[in-house]
């Protein structure tokens, strides 16, 4: 079996590419950030892909107009007054290579003095922008704190800044960004971009990296990561553009509403209505402007394929303008399940495609790395999630000379290739085997972000948050259809095929809902929903809001509240008993990760099944014809994910249907392809495992797999 | 030495009470509730105390009087509506044989039916009380949750209660309560005291347990405790009280200020005005009335003691009306440094005592259990408290048989009581040294509940507080002058003895300040205060409230912020370096009991001395010319005291005054009675420990002292 992969290539690697392209059947090439296609492999019988950038490695242009380079909203040091006036320097703490204060347009206009104790806005007359010094003067209350949020131009694109580090690039030039939306630039790329159409007719794939504005990625003065935010728009806003939102809008723009106290509205704030409609307004100037793009290239006979990151803000592909780009394809790095599911649910293109890890770049492939592992825990994570929505193509990044000379990673990748095109060759397109209900996530964002939910920058794992993030990774790889719906959805009617609803995250961040938790309109249609049958899920501060004397308002549907101090003068008589079909299969202890401390089973219809101390950590609740389940923290593990798996169908209340297909062994997972009669059963762990697999509730097959191994049987129903 | 010390005695015990007198030199006899005082012993030579119940211990008073009846606000369990009518059965979790609802008073105006989905009162027209089901219906909108909130009767007395359960007393009538502040039972309960001093010529002291209102302590039905704040003002309320409340405070009373959402106003529950005013009045109204019967008491010639503890509801011993009381002696039970501060530091009556735990009940005195050793750590907790701030006696209480048959246990409190006596001996009435600053404790309550904070029901251990309350357990002990200061006081100026503020408690709570956070005035009121030179000591979520781009809202002050998931795009960069005054002491490791997770460095001027993986747990920081300390948590024990101890001189930036007395080693303390030239160092530990002894910052004695030993040694600073 050969195609469906992609490998990077370069100008110092040109017979090494075709032994490998050879020995991989790879059938596509491509070019990287700071390498290059050779002219020699132009006339291979393969793909070719060009990255292409459109807002920058143009440098003479940036300087030339240097009103239309991009620009970020930035938020100053917050700094307390001692006295009556106060001096901010802007620039503290950020790099001023990467970034230079805008003063070509009116700070008056644009700019916001913000006194952070009473929150107020500074009126304009009450400070002045010293440009000699680069700082700002403010009239203040002592011991009050303030913060100037203003415009930086990006006289450093990030990501070039991010590669230009990362692979401690010497002589390259910094690259300056230039703005798409604005007009001269906008005519200026398009007419570039034909041009190189017209130039590089060898190229089959343009492969933009990727439209017009970066996700926030910041650098401090010691040149570290500052703050970065995958799906941050802090750098996507220009006066240009502010203007035309404000009309679009029919209010006046507020830096606040980038800036938003700092915090820069980091996915897990609840978006205010104003950031919202600047997203959508976004939305609906990118899909057009890339819309323009795409029919360019697809003039001269070309495909138009998409990189979801770097300069990826305002294509949202899950949001309402995205399939009207008319793309070929989407590519984007694979770290997980999750991620892999955020690329390949994607609609309105025509294939997706899913550049694996790791990245061959020398912070991997270096003395102490190990890219094989690496390799090896990243499809693992992949494969499961893959063989419930697969991605069309595989790849990979970097230097290629790295991964060739560095034993044995050349195998690893090839197992993988070979796993991957036997999905594809069983699975003959069809879908695999699904619960016969929906289960859907529940929060602030919806079916906007699809698979993007409880991550920091594209799943980065966090201390804070590998606990709530681990239940969608569980998800990626189950046979479940999973939905993501938000409050309003709840509001307007749960859809009649959703049989679970899963709310997870802290407290008071878009994950959990917040202030949505206090609104009569959600509690009343989910305790309606539960109380004739449905399930909720609950995973670390559900459903949490201080009100009317409980933390988590659907405490009646879940059966637990967490201890807030406030009702410590109430005994609380929690005791385990873990005899439940949830815990059916497990053996050992759990793992709630970080968990969540303090919570206890309250009402008169729980069971704990485990317990922290006094604290309950997984308890079970009937509601009426319904049930709950309540997890302290559920990071990713196979065994979390057979909780999980278990955990959803008992609050489904379809205990019966779960052992339609089941394997026994806890490491191992089972995906279908009805329509073909196949069976994969795979091995999750690194150790070899021994699992039954039951079908229709029967023992059909008895298996002995190897570590990581994938096992393809028959549908046998009736043996 | 003899004297200070007082013994319960009963009448099986005669002899060996004598025996126990004289061994232990004790100066005065009790009885105790289910015991008695014998004849036989009334003519001892030492002074007699006569428990006296003025609410309870008289049925037949109570049943010819049932309006009379002390009552208790309730709040019914929660219920969700499934329809569009409710009916909740309010004694449903409740005991029938210590509650039973009023049904004599209007329900339409004392109770409130409350759509705790929403917050709204629930029209009275909207619902009905069915007293023959003992159902209140409600028309609902469905899936609302509805309380109740109504007046029982306290027909059976909540003590007497607790202490017939746990002695398992089987033939003892239920004693009821009548409620002294109602007419009838006023006039009756002060004829009944006038004759019972008459007919009790040989008693001395008359020992109130205590006046009128029991603090708030229910069961449930399986006659386990439900609910207990020792600090509840529930039980103190009837018609005839809030008609009087209602002319006071000149408006109209609610259910709602005394349920407060089912929290009852716990002490973690910023106090509304409504509950303040209300705690403001019974302490009015419960004061003037205890001082008629202490007036009765004084003029048969004897003492009227109160306990602090039972009925002790609204004599708030650091209220504006306690010493009007008048009372002679207020004894309360020691549990700790902090519940002897609690009593030892009450001004207005002739002198305190303490009664030392154990309780010569059979929950200790049993097989299983250990009284010794509760004894031994009683006194270790108690002694070092004792040596700031003397209790004038102690006393023991229960049944006097069970000590004097456990082996060894009279032996154990003989050592007590030497110790007590050398203590008084040695310090002759004269103050300990202390710092030459004073250290204030900030919280909600102030100077109203000195050494009450953090705590509940008289400092219970509970995971969710020891590691906030040891700080005041630290504190009990040590060398400074401790003002309890309200946001009020930071207000209105901090006063200028004080050179370090500490703020200590969960997010939200009355101990951390809640909303007092978010006011301009406390806030620069405190940075003004630090910046020239105070100091400023965050323990948990100090200063803690959401609100424009911090949690903390002190993180200026305190270098630190909780991420709460809002920042975690921003970077941290927190690294560990404990090369600090503070830990010079410490060996090994810290403990930070339960932590606060999440809490990191920030700004430009901290020194992070101790961390949990990323999350930092000690953390100093400059602000202008002051200092602050945060601790993720501080629990009780030997090293904490020192590191606090620490924390304290470096706040107040007077390291150099911390040896003028010092211990070096961690397990021990010094108290110093400068005006009699006495020194006495204990050993805190069940270990022997050697020390080094500074005076003036030379080393002045070296000591080997023996486990829990206090040695005493002359105050030679010239040496």
């Amino acid at each position: 079996m050969t195609g469906r992969l992609t490998l990077p290539t370069d100008a110092d690697i040109i017979d090494e590419t075709i032994r490998l392209k050879n020995l991989l059947g790879a059938d596509a090439l491509r070019d990287c950030d700071g390498t290059e296609m050779p002219e020699a492999l132009l006339s291979e019988p393969v793909k070719k892909y060009a990255t292409y950038y459109t807002t920058r490695k143009d440098n003479a242009w940036a300087m030339k107009h240097p009103e239309e380079i991009q620009q970020e909203y930035l938020i100053s040091n917050r700094i307390t007054a001692r006295g009556e006036t106060l001096r901010i320097r802007l620039m503290e703490g950020f790099h001023t290579e990467q970034l230079k204060v805008n003063t070509l347009d009116d700070p008056k206009r644009w700019w916001e003095v913000i006194d952070r104790t009473t929150g107020e806005v500074v009126p304009t007359d009450a400070w002045e922008f010293d440009e000699a010094s680069g700082e700002v003067e403010i009239r203040t209350i002592p011991y009050h704190e303030y913060t100037v949020s203003f415009l930086a131009f990006l006289i450093w694109d990030p990501v070039h800044m991010y590669n230009f580090i990362t692979n401690d690039w010497k002589d390259t030039p910094h690259q300056l960004t230039y703005d798409v939306r604005q007009p001269k630039t906008k005519q200026y790329v398009k007419d570039k971009l034909k041009k190189w159409c017209e130039d590089n007719p060898h190229i089959d794939v343009v492969r933009f990296t990727t439209f017009f504005h970066q996700f926030t990625l910041t650098f401090d003065d010691k040149k570290r990561e500052k703050y970065v935010e995958w799906f941050g728009y802090s750098a996507s806003v220009s006066p240009y553009i502010l203007e035309q939102f404000e009309k679009w809008a029919g209010y006046k723009f507020r830096p606040e509403y980038i800036v938003d106290q700092g915090y820069h509205n980091c996915m897990f704030r609840v978006p205010s209505r104003q950031f919202l409609d600047f997203i959508e307004f976004q939305q609906i100037e990118v899909c057009a402007l890339a819309k323009e793009l795409v029919d360019i290239v697809h003039s001269y006979g070309k495909e138009a394929m998409m990189f979801l990151g770097d300069h990826w803000i305002g294509t949202e592909p899950y949001g309402k303008y995205f399939a009207g780009i008319g793309l070929d394809a989407v590519v984007g790095s694979v770290g997980s399940g999750v991620t892999l599911r955020m690329i390949s649910d994607i609609k309105g293109v025509d294939y997706t495609e899913g550049r694996l890890l790791p990245y061959f770049f020398p912070d991997v492939f270096c003395e102490g790395g190990d890219p094989i592992g690496e390799a090896r825990d990243n499809w693992r994570k992949a494969r499961r999630a893959l063989l419930r929505s697969p991605l069309d193509r595989i790849g990979y990044g970097g230097y290629l000379k790295l991964a060739s000379n560095w034993p044995g990673f050349i195998d690893e990748i090839q197992n993988v290739v070979t796993q991957f095109r036997e999905i594809h060759e069983n699975m003959q397109g069809t879908a695999s085997y699904v619960a016969p209900f929906k289960v859907a996530i529940l929060n602030c964002w919806g079916s906007q972000r699809r698979w993007m939910s409880n991550q920091v920058h594209h799943a980065i794992w966090h201390r804070e948050t590998y606990s709530a993030e681990g239940v969608l990774e569980c998800l990626s790889g189950m046979p479940f259809e999973v939905e993501f719906i938000s409050f309003d959805d709840v509001r307007n009617g749960i859809p009649e095929e959703i049989k679970v609803i899963i709310n997870v995250g802290d407290a008071y961040t878009a994950f959990s809902g917040a202030e949505n938790w206090i609104d009569e309109k959600v509690l009343t249609n989910i305790r309606r929903f539960v109380d004739q049958g449905g399930g909720f899920i609950g995973v670390g501060e559900p459903t949490a809001y201080q009100y009317q004397g409980r933390y988590f308002q659907l405490s009646d549907v879940l059966g637990v509240d967490r201890e807030m101090c406030f009702s410590l003068s109430t005994d609380k008589y929690n005791e385990k008993n873990d005899d439940h079909f949830i815990l059916e299969d497990i053996d050992g202890a759990l793992d709630f990760g970080e968990g969540t401390s303090r919570v206890y089973a309250q009402g008169g219809h729980y069971q704990i099944l485990a317990m922290d101390g006094e604290y309950s950590q997984l308890v079970v609740n009937e509601y009426g014809r319904g049930h709950s389940v309540y997890f302290a923290g559920l990071p990713y593990s196979p065994q979390n994910c057979r909780l999980l798996l278990r955990a959803i169908y008992y609050a489904a209340g379809m205990e019966q249907e779960m052992k339609r297909y089941y394997v026994t062994n806890v490491d191992t997972e089972v995906t279908v392809f009805q329509k073909t009669g196949k069976i994969a059963v795979i091995n999750n762990s690194a150790q070899a495992q021994h699992t039954e697999l039951y079908i229709k509730g029967k023992c059909a097959y008895v298996l002995d797999l190897k570590p990581g191994e994938m096992r393809w049987v028959d549908d046998m129903e009736d043996r």
